[in-house]
């Protein structure tokens, strides 16, 4: 029996642990924890490595794949912060994780993550290129080109929710305007939503319904069901989200002509109008002669965990050196 | 002695062929032509013979690199169109030089060769990364990703003259708008400056001196020449395409995240205050967090000739073989 592998996904507070065999596609086990707010680094360190052990139950991996929700430096295994959490800071992670647990480690970014399960195991299967776009409270992605990923220079390739494809509109995380991120997120969704029913008092009947009156309740799954039950408001804004969404994926078409988009995270689970709209803005936006091909992710939240599967397979058979050693 | 590499530039009517031995930096023999416009791809392909076996002199070539302006297909050596000049359609171009000339031939597009030019001779020298942009009647692109060329999957990549950097704005040559190439290109400049022309007559004064009161005469040289006189129309205008560009740049930054940005063609020769606002918009919509380098290109005319260069030498070297063979 060859020995498992141990992927880690943590995305800020969230944290997954599970282990598997290289080849398989189920899990041996599969533990989730999420830590109360107010923590730092050092304590979700911890955790990380009590839920690591509990899944291995006193078994050593052979290798350990770790996806992190925020910025790394993939080739030295080192998380750079947590945007979410403080005390993350510069954290050598692999080595911290290949102490712990006597096995290479490789540690890489959610959104790069999630590109790789996505190309390896699930939506993108059998192509050469992709860009995975996840949509939940922000707007993150990451390529795979040439069956690798491509992390750019600085390891910031990948960012399509700073694609800017208005000239105005509300400000954005990133200190610009017109982003999609700042049209298209979850979050964007809830503002563009609440600021509605506002202006128009007369208009969101069901989503006032559905949020019990209070238009602080209202975030992008209450709009998506609101309009999945015929609230024009609703449907309107998660229109205007896809037409954003859309036009970024148009213009990624065009600048890197990947062979497919898949798109992840809870805002894509918004129904038919919400991907209608969306391709519709996007073929407008490409170039006629740009093809494209647009899919939903297999693995709606888990694709950065299968992307830590990917991570820890190439460990084991060679495709890729631990984090730290010289390539 | 070893054979030389022949290479070509063909731009639609603008030819050009030299002559160069692999490792030098300079032309054994370079010529140019311009067919006069009416002509087919049958003249223009003989012309092309014609104009290599001048500057051959009997001798016959190591390998030969071509760039093309126009869709290729890179793999096969096959032209697919040109969009300036009829009778391009489905060429086997490599197929046909390599029987004319005895030797192996490498077709690339003019984008993508200008790329490589800059990438191996020119402004990119050094780098692992880098989209070359060329802003001149149109606005092209080509990619270089760790140190390759990057045509993305239907071979449409580079193309930042259709990222959209604004919601509305003049028809884009692709059916969009909204385009950086409807905003920056050298006829949106010209476009735009003929606009404000005829929509405040007291403006404008030494930019219409300069066109001989001939609004139609005005175009993007004319528009630099303006503005470097102080013209405060001109300036303004140019400002404006320099902003449309520098937020494209921006948003590639953000999506691709490449170590440079090289600039090329004749626009990107208008001046300081060009420049430096096309550095501050690109600035100002790239993440903090990514770093930009932008610089002029070094070869403003011949970076596609020296890409052939590049294509001639890699084929003598055996990195790449020649079009049409089992990779």
């Amino acid at each position: 029996m060859t020995a498992p592998l141990l992927v880690l996904d943590y995305g800020g507070t969230k944290l997954t642990a599970a282990l598997t065999r290289a080849g398989e596609r189920s899990w041996l086990a599969l533990e989730r924890h999420e830590s109360p707010p107010g923590h730092d680094g050092a304590y979700e360190r911890a955790a990380m490595i009590r839920l690591a052990r509990s899944v291995l139950r006193g078994t050593r991996p052979a290798a350990v794949g770790v996806s992190f929700g925020g910025p790394v430096a993939h080739e030295l295994g080192l998380v750079r912060l947590s945007h979410h959490v403080p005390g993350w800071e510069e954290t050598p992670l692999a080595a911290q994780l290949q102490a712990e647990f006597g096995a290479p480690v490789l540690v890489e970014n959610d959104a790069n993550a999630g590109a790789l399960g996505e190309f390896r195991f699930g939506a993108g299967r059998g192509s050469h290129s992709l860009l995975y776009v996840t949509v939940s409270t922000g707007v993150g992605g990451g390529w795979i080109l040439e069956g690798r990923a491509w992390r750019g220079s600085g390891g910031m390739a990948g960012e399509i929710g700073h694609l800017r494809v208005a000239e105005s509109g509300p400000p954005c995380a990133c200190g610009g305007s017109g982003c999609v991120e700042s049209l298209a997120s979850g979050l964007a969704i809830a503002g563009a939503a609440r600021a509605r029913l506002l202006a128009e008092p007369s208009a969101g009947a069901t989503l006032r319904e559905l949020s019990g009156n209070e238009p602080e309740r209202v975030d992008a799954r209450l709009v998506s069901r609101a309009a999945a039950q015929g609230d024009e408001l609703a449907a309107s804004v998660l229109l205007a989200a896809a037409t954003a969404l859309g036009r970024g994926i148009g213009s990624a078409a065009n600048l890197v002509n990947p062979e497919r988009f898949v798109l992840g995270g809870g805002v894509t689970k918004a129904g038919d109008a919400y991907w209608a709209q969306l391709r519709s803005a996007a073929r407008a936006t490409a170039m006629p002669e740009v093809e494209l091909e647009i899919l939903p992710a297999e693995f709606t939240d888990d694709a950065p965990l299968w992307g830590a599967v990917a991570l820890a397979e190439d460990l084991i058979e060679g495709r890729t050196p631990p984090a730290g050693m010289a390539r």
